[in-house]
C-alpha cells in the first residue's frame, strides 16, 4: 500500500511524496490520521529556525487525531478503528527526570513528529503508550486540538489555580487563548494581555477581559481589575521581554507566574520583586497523561469553540500554501491539515 | 533615667548620645537590649545606601536580644524580667498581603530598627506583638542570633526541603552559611559555593562541602555530587549574576530555586531553562512568627556553633569602629555589639 507524505526539505519547502506503508513493529500503533494541525514549533522548523535538530527528511507534525489501521506484536487494549490521538512524547525510563517520574521532562525526551517522524502522512507509526483513545462523539477534526489544550490544562494544572482567582494571560495566540479558556474553566477571573488587535478582537468575542499594553498601562489596568491586589496567577506566554516585565510588575504578593513561552534568549528580569513580594515561578512543558484526559473532558464538553478557534481546514496536497499563509496571516488562529478524506 | 543610644548621623558616622528613657505607650514593651549584631543591611545604611529611606535621625540595629524592663498599657502575658527577642516587623493589617494571612509582607510594612527605631541603644519601646520569648538558659548573646536564623528557616521552609535532597547554597557569608546549617538539620545534602577563600574554609570547618567558581566548574562539580542530577533545592545568596546564572544552570528537573539574595539591579535569567526543566523560583522575605519558633529551637538545639560564628563582641561605646572594621574585614563572620552591661 502507497502513502502520502509531507516531508521538510529545508528553506520553506514540503515536498509531497509517496512512501510504501509500513506495518506497525513490536509495541507499535499504525494510524491512519485524519487531521493534523500547524503549531507554532512546526512554523519554526518550516522557517529553518530548527533545521539543525530536524534535518531535510523529516516528516513532522504533531496536533493530530486520527484511527487505528493496525497494531503491532504485543500492543494489548487497542484495536483497529478505534478513533485516537497522540501524546507525542517518548520517553527514555532510566534517567534523573524519569526516575523521578517526571517522564514528560525526561532528559532524553524525544518528540515525536520533530525528532522523529511525524502527523502530516497518512499512515504513521507510534508507540502505543502515546494513544489516547477519543470519547464516542468527538469531531476528529476538533480531536485535532487536544495536544494544544493539553498543553493549557498542563500549564494551569502548574499554576495550582484556584476558584475566583484573578488570572493575567501575556500573550493571545493560541496557546494563550488556550490557557484562559482553561483557567476561566476552573473558576479563574480571566485577563488577556496582547498586541495584536485581530487576536484581542478574537479573545473579546470570547468573552475575556483584555489589555492592550500598547495603548494603555497594563500594571494600572490589573491593579484596577484587582482592587489593587495584582493577578494571582500569571501566565507569561508572550516569550517577550515586555511580557516578562509585565509578568513580575502585575502579579500579586506570592502570586504565581507560570512560564509558558520559550525564551530563547535572556531576558532581564525583576528578581527584587520575586524577593519582596515572595513571588513564585513555574516552568512549564508540554503535559503528562493526565492533562490529556482533561483535555479531552474539556473539549467534549465545549469549553473551546471549535468553529470559531479553527479557522481553516486545508486538505494535505496544500501544506505549502497552509504554511506560507501562516507566516503572513496573522489572524488565523489555529490552521490545521485534513489527512484522510472523509 | 538616662538612656545611651547609637545615632546614625550620615556619612559613615554613628553619634552617641544620651536621651530620656521614655516609658512604653498602650501596647508597648520596653525592653534593656542586651546584645544586637550587625546585619549586612545596617552596613548598607551605615555606608550612606539607604540615607532616604532612613534619614540621619535613626537608632538602627534589629539583630537583638534583650530583657523586658517594663510593660505599656493592655499588654498581657508578657512581664518585666523576660528574656526576649524582638520579631522587627510592624505590619498595617489592612492591605492585600495581610488580607492573605502574609503579614509578614504585608504593603506597607514597617521594618523595625531601619523604618523606626531599633536595638542600638539601652531601652527600645517596641510593640508588644514583636516579642519572642527566650527558653530557659540561652545565652543572650548568641539569641542575638535568632533574627538571621529565622530568616534561613523561613528560606528553608519556602524550599519545602524534604530529607536526602542535594542542596547548592550560592553564597557562603553569614545568611548563607545560616541556610546551609538549616537545610542540613533538615536532612540536605549541602554544598555552598562561595568565592572568598576566608568563607569557604569556615564551610569547610563546619563539615560542608564547598566549591569555589573561581577555580572550579560549579556545574560539574554539582553533576558530580548528584549523580547528573542536579541540586533539588538551590539557595541563591550572592545576589550577583554569576549567581543567577549557577541557579538555573545547577538545578535538578522540577529542582526548587529560592530566592534569598535582594537584586537592586535586573539580571539576566535563563528563562528557558525554566520552561526545559519545569524549575520553580520561590521568593522569600523575611520570616513568619513560625520561622522564630524554629530558629530559637534550633538555636537552642546547638544548630549554630555560636562561639566560631559570632567572630567578635564591641560595646555600644564602639559601635563606630566595629562598623568601620566590618567594611575593611572580610574575615568576620558576625560581629556583635553589647548594650547593657552583664
Ligand atoms: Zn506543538
Ligand atoms: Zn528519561
Ligand atoms: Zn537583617
Ligand atoms: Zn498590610
Amino acid at each position: 500500500m502507497i502513502s502520502q507524505a509531507a516531508v521538510y526539505r529545508g528553506d520553506k519547502t514540503f515536498s509531497l511524496e509517496q512512501k510504501n506503508v509500513q506495518p506497525p513493529g513490536p509495541g507499535e500503533v499504525q494510524i491512519k490520521v485524519a487531521y493534523c494541525g500547524i503549531c507554532g514549533t512546526d512554523l519554526h522548523i518550516f522557517l529553518g529556525h530548527m533545521d539543525k535538530r530536524v534535518g531535510f527528511e523529516r516528516t513532522i507534525g504533531h496536533e493530530m487525531s486520527g484511527t487505528i489501521s493496525a497494531t503491532g506484536e504485543g500492543v494489548t487494549g487497542l484495536s483497529t478503528g478505534q478513533r485516537i490521538v497522540v501524546r507525542p512524547l517518548d520517553h527514555c525510563g532510566d534517567c534523573p527526570a524519569c526516575n523521578a517520574g517526571h517522564e514528560h521532562i525526561c532528559h532524553n525526551l524525544k518528540f515525536i513528529g520533530i525528532d522523529s517522524e511525524g502527523a502530516f502522512q497518512e499512515y504513521w507509526n507510534v508507540p502505543a503508550h502515546t494513544i489516547h483513545v477519543l470519547p464516542e462523539g468527538l469531531d476528529l477534526s476538533h480531536a485535532a486540538l487536544i495536544e494544544p489544550l493539553a498543553v493549557a490544562c498542563h500549564d494551569v494544572e502548574r499554576a495550582k489555580l484556584v476558584k475566583d482567582e484573578d488570572v493575567l494571560v501575556i500573550g493571545g495566540g493560541p496557546i494563550g487563548l488556550l490557557v484562559a479558556l482553561v483557567a476561566r474553566q476552573a473558576g479563574g477571573n480571566v485577563v488577556i494581555s496582547e498586541i495584536s488587535e485581530t487576536r484581542l478582537a478574537y479573545a473579546a468575542k470570547l468573552g475575556f477581559k483584555t489589555i492592550n499594553p500598547k495603548t494603555e498601562d497594563p500594571v494600572e489596568r490589573v491593579n484596577a481589575l484587582t482592587g489593587n491586589k495584582g493577578a494571582d496567577v500569571v501566565f507569561e506566554v508572550s516569550g517577550s521581554q515586555p511580557g516578562v516585565d509585565l509578568m513580575t510588575a502585575a502579579a500579586a504578593t506570592r502570586g504565581r507566574i507560570v512560564m509558558v513561552a520559550i525564551h530563547a534568549s535572556k531576558p532581564t528580569i525583576d528578581l527584587f520583586q520575586f524577593f519582596w513580594r515572595e513571588l513564585e515561578l513555574f516552568g512549564a512543558r508540554v503535559y503528562r497523561p493526565e492533562d490529556y484526559d482533561t483535555a479531552m473532558r474539556l473539549l467534549n464538553e465545549g469549553v473551546v469553540d471549535c468553529a470559531s478557534f479553527i479557522t481553516d481546514i486545508k486538505p494535505l496536497g496544500e501544506i505549502q500554501t497552509a504554511f506560507t499563509a501562516l507566516t503572513q496571516n496573522p489572524s488565523a488562529i489555529k490552521s490545521m491539515i485534513q489527512i484522510a478524506k472523509d
